[in-house]
């Protein structure tokens, strides 16, 4: 894992690095002392987005003001990563069916599923690579924040990582991904919107249901997919940092 | 109002109160400033409990750590207040449909049903009068917390009373409370129990639907009816700091 710049911001140190050919940024606490934080968070991006979106931004300072580390990488083909034909194909389907007034999610949903599979082994090199940094520490317990494309990558990663003890999860539906859930036993946090337009209510609901985990809470707000109200993105982070400080403790 | 004792622990003072034959405890920080509070939170007790029970007193606690005072007052029939013929005809038909283990959730809902009716005028004359006392202040924001017998009377009331500006709400379904519900436009968050073995699954979701508030926010958890996790708890306390902040503010 290389380094490649840092800057700091209102309390806030912010490093890019690189591990192969995977971009990546790690945020924490300015000054934080090596190994002493609350827990690592790995933060997964939407799609359409990157490591550096402003939804990853204000959810990195939410985790920093938990004394959370926190990091986000690219997926494959988003961001600074290069777009393979597929990509560009899903890319140029997606654009005209959206012009057109036409339903997407379908299409959305199963190039997500294509990008999480080869997103989860990313994760987990990454991880790996993160838990040896002395800044980070090697039992400092880890969580997983992500929704829509960065729930569809989360669903299967959690299920296969057991490195992960606490995960926030939403904005995606039982399709492709209710094997992987029923597979989760870390307490869980999902999100969902109640008038998403990508995702079917009963979908949902029906994807909360097959967690296995015996602590698990549904947060079901109004409005459309992208429409989860800020309050969340605060109930989210205290719920890592709680999760993740038991997790630490026992 | 008639105020009849006063104990303070752990850095709470509880009142005993009694306006006309309605008998209620009103909780604040020991020492906070008279009319200096978050907002007034009414909190109602479930079936089967009264104004100083477990759960009221664990909530009067979470409200005062942020500040708020909180009210509790006897449902009509229950803790310190007459039981009616009627009052008895329940408790006889529900012990008797107990203890043969069977299904007691439709005479428990037409029961609380009309403890609301008798409930609603009660909670307004008491709220009246509360906001008349120097320690909670005129413009007091005021907010409402009840689950269970507390959301079926809470439902009718938040939906009656202008004065209410948040509410806590659950445990409870769309039978007889969805026409109520739709009246109410105030943010609500509401508890369901994923499991609750009185409110079927999808008359829960369905009166979380029904509610015409702008601002809503469903909060599901695994188990039974009564075992809604204790971080609930909080986040509602909480939830009712930052609402009723809000509402002062604008």
């Amino acid at each position: 894992m290389r380094f490649t710049a840092e800057t700091t911001a209102d309390g806030v140190s912010q490093r890019s690095f690189a591990l192969d050919d995977i971009p990546g940024v790690l945020w924490q606490p300015a000054g934080q002392t090596a190994g002493k934080n609350t827990g690592l968070v790995l933060l997964a991006h939407g799609g359409g987005q990157h490591k550096l979106g402003p939804a990853v931004l204000g959810r990195a300072r939410l985790c920093a003001a938990a004394g959370l580390v926190a990091a986000a990488i690219d997926a494959p083909g988003f961001g600074d990563r290069p777009r393979t034909a597929a990509d560009e194909q899903f890319l140029t389907q997606f654009r005209r069916l959206t012009a057109a007034g036409e339903p997407a999610a379908g299409l959305v949903f199963r190039y997500n599923a294509g990008v999480a599979a080869r997103a989860v082994p990313d994760w987990q090199a990454v991880l790996s690579a993160l838990l040896e940094l002395d800044d980070v520490g090697p039992d400092a317990p880890v969580g997983y924040w992500g929704t829509s494309l960065g729930g569809g990558i989360g669903v299967p990663l959690v299920a296969a990582d057991q490195r992960i003890r606490a995960a926030v999860l939403g904005l995606v539906g039982r399709d492709t991904l209710a094997e992987a859930a029923a597979r989760i036993t870390v307490p869980v946090q999902f999100l969902m919107q109640w008038d998403d337009e990508l995702v079917p209510r009963d979908d949902a609901l029906a994807l909360f249901d097959a967690f296995a985990s015996a602590e698990k809470t549904l947060h079901a707000n109004p409005g459309r997919h992208a429409e989860v109200p800020f309050s969340e993105h605060e109930a989210a982070a205290s719920f890592l940092a709680r999760q993740l400080t038991a997790a630490a403790a026992g």
